[in-house]
């Protein structure tokens, strides 16, 4: 019997969880060298409708290397329970106190102490491109592209 | 007091156990379009020494990027545990029979089912440029770099 293609909502509900289910992601960009970079990144939890949110410092590298290539990479992975989300997309920084307001949450307070006060407080918002997630223990993909 | 720099040897080491405790990285490649793609790899397990080695098909869409830009990251995260290793290097394709059958362990049957004599089967070798890691409730990064 041929494998029927998975309803596609029903994928991006799948990823939704997935993501919820890890919260931090490796935020991969590109630097001014060329050179490729990973930190990890708290995603704020929001059902999943092609974009994801993050806070940032103004002025941070991360920041730099996104003015510069907006291309990059968010990787969710939780070896504990053999799940593993990549996702592809071009991100943005994005100055905006009401949006910071609405996504604002406590466990931020880690990175700004000064909370929403805080002037260096600012948005990277990715637009998702390509997703992909292996969740299974034979580490099958399931590719969901073209969002 | 001022922070005393840690010791390098220390950190290696450190950052070796890391890895030993994460085991699959996310390794981020570079697409012909400019886009980041991040994708679950195998660590082979080894006292770390300045490179990794991951096993891989010959003909595939990483071996693809990694030709055309070899700069790759790899994200070694593990959330359970508030662990995250973030490393920045170089990556080529290795085709050595030899390299391939010492470094051989039988999980990667998974990918790889006919073993050493699959034809296809072949090696990645990142050199690490910059390694940064994060293990601490409050999330203070430790950055190695120029190694
Ligand atoms: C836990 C886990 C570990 C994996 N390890 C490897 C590996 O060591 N080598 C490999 O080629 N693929 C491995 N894969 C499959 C890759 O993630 C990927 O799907 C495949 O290599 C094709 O990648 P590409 O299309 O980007 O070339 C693994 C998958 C999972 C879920």
């Amino acid at each position: 019997m041929a494998r029927k293609p998975k309803d596609t909502q029903d994928v991006t509900g799948h990823l939704t969880d997935l993501i919820k289910g890890i919260k931090v992601a490796m935020m991969t960009t590109v630097e001014a060298d060329g050179s490729l970079r990973s930190r990890p990144m708290w995603t704020h939890e929001r059902d999943f409708d092609g974009e994801l949110w993050f806070f940032t410092r103004e002025h941070s590298p991360k920041v730099d290397d996104v003015a510069h290539d907006h291309h990059v990479s968010l990787a969710y992975s939780d070896p504990s329970r053999d799940r593993y989300v990549s996702i592809s997309g071009r991100c943005r920084l994005v100055l905006d106190k009401e949006k910071a307001r609405e996504l604002w949450n406590p466990t931020l307070k880690a990175w700004f102490p000064e909370g929403l006060d805080d002037p260096e407080l600012a948005l990277l918002c990715v637009r998702v491109e390509k997703a992909e997630y292996w969740d299974t223990p034979n580490g099958r993909m399931v590719q969901l592209a073209g969002m």
